[in-house]
C-alpha cells in the first residue's frame, strides 16, 4: 500500500478523476456506458487503486465494482458508500466517479490512521446509472438490489443485443447482493448538478429527498396549411397551441413552491418555414419532493391543455413515459451527515435532489443519505462540468468525519 | 392533330396531370426539380402534346418550355399564358402543371374552333418556380425576364454544382426573351393553395396582388441547465421565451386585417427532455398586400421580443432571410379575367395571393393577371393536393372566354 500524506488525498481524487475522464467509448469526448470496453478498463483501474488501498475487490457480471474494507468483526453489518462509474454521452468527469473516488479516498484515510471499524465498508462503483446503452436507468443498482425484472432482461441496445445476453446468459435474474438488514445504510456523495449551493456560497449540502418525477409526451395535432394563403382565423396551428402550453407549464409550475416543470424537447411536423405546423410533440418533465404535487400539476396541465386545444380546434393527448415516486432520505443518517458537514462549513443546507440517483433503488434495501457537492454554474452532463478541488477536500473531510462518528 | 370533343378537354387536362404526376426524380413520390432528368422527360411529354396541338416549341437552356400558337399577323404582340412544371419535394400534381395544361387546352380549343387571334399565344412551362434545387425560387421566370444575376450564377446545388455550369457554361447572363412592350400580359392559372374559395363555395377567383413577404430567423439564447435541479426562478430558458414570442406573433398578426404571420420551423438546442433549452431558432414568415404593413409588424415584433428577452435574461436577434415587395396585378387584365369568371359562376371573388408566383418576376416585363382555382381543404405542397375536375372545367372555360374576349 502506497503512503499518501493526509493533505494529498483530495488532490489524489482530482488526479484520479482526470485519469478516469480519459477512459471513454468515444475519442475526444467522455462517454462510458454499461459493460462497454471503456467501462471494463475504468473498472480495472479503480480495482487497482482499491487493491492498493487494501480493499477486497469483486466485479459482478453486471459490471458493478465492489471493494470491501473488511471489519475484524466477522458478524459486522456493512456501510455501503459509492456512486456510479458510467457516464452520459459527452459527459463531464465528476457526475458519478466523484462519489466512488471520495469513498475510496475515505477508506485510504481510515486505513492510514489505523481506524478499526465495527462495520465492513463497501465502496461501490455502479455500472449503469445513466441508462445510456439500454435507455433504462439504474441497471447497476437494480442488479445489486435484486430488482432487475424479466422485462429488463429483454431490453435491447442500439445494436439489437438483448440485455440478458450482454450480461452473459441464462443465470436468471440476479439476487440482491445484501440480505435484508445487512446494510447500515447507503451513502452517496454526488455533484449537485444544480445552482443552489453556488447561489448560497456553500460547498456542501445534504439531501432530504430525491424528487418524484413524471415524464410525459404532450402531442398537439392540427392541420398543415400554406403560411401565405391560410387566413389567421382559419388556421389550426399545432405550434401556436404548443406554445401556449409551454407558457402554461411555466406559469403553473411557478405556483407550487419547489416544483420544477420543463419542456426541453420539441418536435414539429413538417417543420418548414412556410407551412403551418400539423403536429407538435413536446416533452414534459415535472418534479417535486411530494409525489402528490407532481400528480396535481400534471392533472391540471392536462385539463387546461384540453381546453386550449378545444378552443384552437386541435387534438391533444398526454402520454406517460415514466413516473417515479419521491424517495426520502433516512432522517437519522442525514442528520449525522449534516453534523459532519457542519464541522466543515458554517451550516449544512438541506436540498431536494431534482435528479434521480442510485439511492432511489438502494432505498428499497437500506436507509440512504446523500452528500451534495457544489459544481460550477450548476452545470452537469457537459464537458465543462467542474468542481473546485477545495470543495472535494471539504467533501472528503465530511465523509471521513461521518464514518468515524458512525463507528 | 388529334380531335377532341369540346367537353373532353377538362378531362384531358386531368388525365395529363396524372401522367405528369408520374414523372419524378424520386420513386414513389412526386419531386421534379430544376433541370433534372425527370424535368427533361416532363418537358418532352408536354412538348409532344404542344406539337400535336399545332404549337411551335422551344426549350431554352434554362429548361423553360415555350409553345407558340402563332398569329397570322407577323407584327402581332404576344399573350403569355402558363405556369411552372417543377415541383416541391413530395408534391401534389396540380401546383404548377395545372396552369400550363389549362393554357395548352385553351390553345387546343381555340384551334379546334378555328379562332384567329390578333396576337401570338405563348404557353410557357417555367423550369423552376419552387427553388428546390438551388434554394432560390423563380430561376425559370428570371431567365425569361432577363433577371438572372451574377450572384445567381454562383449558387450551388446540394451536390456542389454551380448554377452556371448546370445551365451549360459561359454564355453569360440570359437576356429577356421578350422585348419591352412585346407582351400583352402574362396570365397564370394556379391552384389557390388556401381555403378561401372553398369557404366561399366558389370554384374560381381572381388575384388582386401577390403579397409582400418577409422571412426572418428569430434566435433566443439562454442557458442550458438540468431540468430537475434548476429552480424555476433561476432559469434562463430559451424555449419558454420562444413560446412567448410565438404567441406574440399570433396576437399581433391578428390585429392587422389580411395579414398572416407564421412560425413554422423551430430548432431547439440541445433538445433533450431533461435539459433546459439553451438556444431556440425560429422561422418567421409575414405577408400582406401592403409592404408597409409587413414592415410595421416585423418592427413591432422585434421591439416586443427584445423586451421579453430582457425580462427573461435571454439574448435575442432577428435576422432577415428574404424580403419581397407586394406585386399588384394589372387592373385592366384582372377586370377582364373577372368578367370571364363571372360567366362561369355567380361572382368573381378578388383574392390576395399569399404565396409567391412567377408573376412576381413577370410583372417586371408585362402586366400580369392570375386566375385562382379552388383546391380541396386549401391543401398544397402535399401528395393529397386535389382539384375537382368540375373546377378545372370551369377554369378552362373562363380562360378561353378571357382570351376570346381579349381578341
Amino acid at each position: 500500500m502506497t503512503f499518501f500524506h493526509k493533505d494529498d488525498r483530495a488532490g489524489t481524487v482530482v488526479d484520479r478523476l482526470g485519469r478516469l475522464g480519459e477512459i471513454s467509448d468515444e475519442p475526444g469526448v467522455l462517454t462510458r456506458t454499461f459493460l462497454s470496453d471503456a467501462m471494463a478498463i475504468a473498472n480495472a483501474q479503480v480495482e487497482a487503486w482499491m487493491r492498493d488501498a487494501g480493499l477486497e475487490v469483486d466485479i459482478d457480471r453486471w459490471g458493478n465494482l465492489i471493494g470491501r474494507l473488511r471489519s475484524p468483526q466477522p458478524s459486522a453489518r456493512t456501510l455501503l458508500l459509492g456512486s456510479h462509474l458510467d457516464t452520459v454521452r459527452n459527459a463531464g468527469r465528476y457526475d458519478g466517479p466523484l462519489g466512488v473516488l471520495l469513498a475510496l479516498a475515505a477508506c485510504e484515510e481510515l486505513r492510514r490512521d489505523d481506524v478499526i471499524l465495527p462495520f465492513h465498508l463497501d465502496v461501490i462503483g455502479f455500472s449503469d446509472e445513466e441508462g445510456v446503452r439500454f435507455h433504462s436507468a439504474y441497471l447497476g443498482s437494480k442488479a445489486i438490489a435484486g430488482l432487475i425484472t424479466a422485462e429488463d432482461i429483454h431490453l435491447r441496445d442500439e445494436g439489437g443485443a438483448p440485455l440478458g445476453e450482454v450480461v452473459g446468459g441464462s443465470e436468471g435474474l440476479p439476487h440482491a447482493r445484501y440480505a435484508p438488514g445487512e446494510l447500515l445504510g447507503y451513502v452517496e456523495a454526488h455533484i449537485e448538478q444544480g445552482p443552489v449551493l453556488e447561489a448560497a456560497g456553500l460547498a456542501l449540502g445534504v439531501v432530504t429527498a430525491i424528487a418524484a418525477q413524471s415524464r410525459y409526451t404532450a402531442i398537439f395535432t392540427g392541420l398543415a396549411g400554406h403560411a401565405g394563403t391560410t387566413p389567421m382565423n382559419l388556421r389550426r396551428d399545432a405550434l401556436t397551441g404548443a406554445s401556449e402550453f409551454i407558457s402554461l407549464v411555466e406559469r403553473i409550475a411557478g405556483e407550487t413552491e419547489g416544483l420544477v416543470a420543463t419542456v426541453g424537447q420539441i418536435k414539429v411536423e413538417p417543420n418548414i418555414s412556410n407551412v403551418i405546423a400539423q403536429k407538435v410533440s413536446l416533452s414534459l418533465d415535472v418534479r417535486h419532493a411530494q409525489s402528490s404535487s407532481v400528480a396535481a400539476v400534471v392533472g391540471r396541465l392536462g385539463q387546461e391543455a384540453t381546453l386550449l386545444a378545444d378552443r384552437r380546434r386541435l387534438s391533444f393527448s398526454l402520454v406517460k413515459i415514466q413516473s417515479s415516486e419521491a424517495v426520502d432520505c433516512d432522517p437519522s443518517l442525514t442528520t449525522r451527515l449534516a453534523q459532519a458537514v457542519e464541522k466543515q462549513q458554517e451550516r449544512a443546507p438541506h436540498l431536494l435532489s431534482g435528479a434521480g440517483h442510485d439511492g432511489v433503488i438502494l432505498s428499497r434495501l437500506a436507509p440512504i443519505a446523500m452528500l451534495f457537492v457544489r459544481c460550477r454554474a450548476g452545470l452537469s452532463h457537459h464537458p465543462d462540468e467542474h468542481v473546485e478541488p477545495e470543495d472535494i477536500s471539504l467533501a472528503l473531510r465530511a465523509l471521513v468525519t461521518f464514518i468515524r462518528e458512525l463507528a
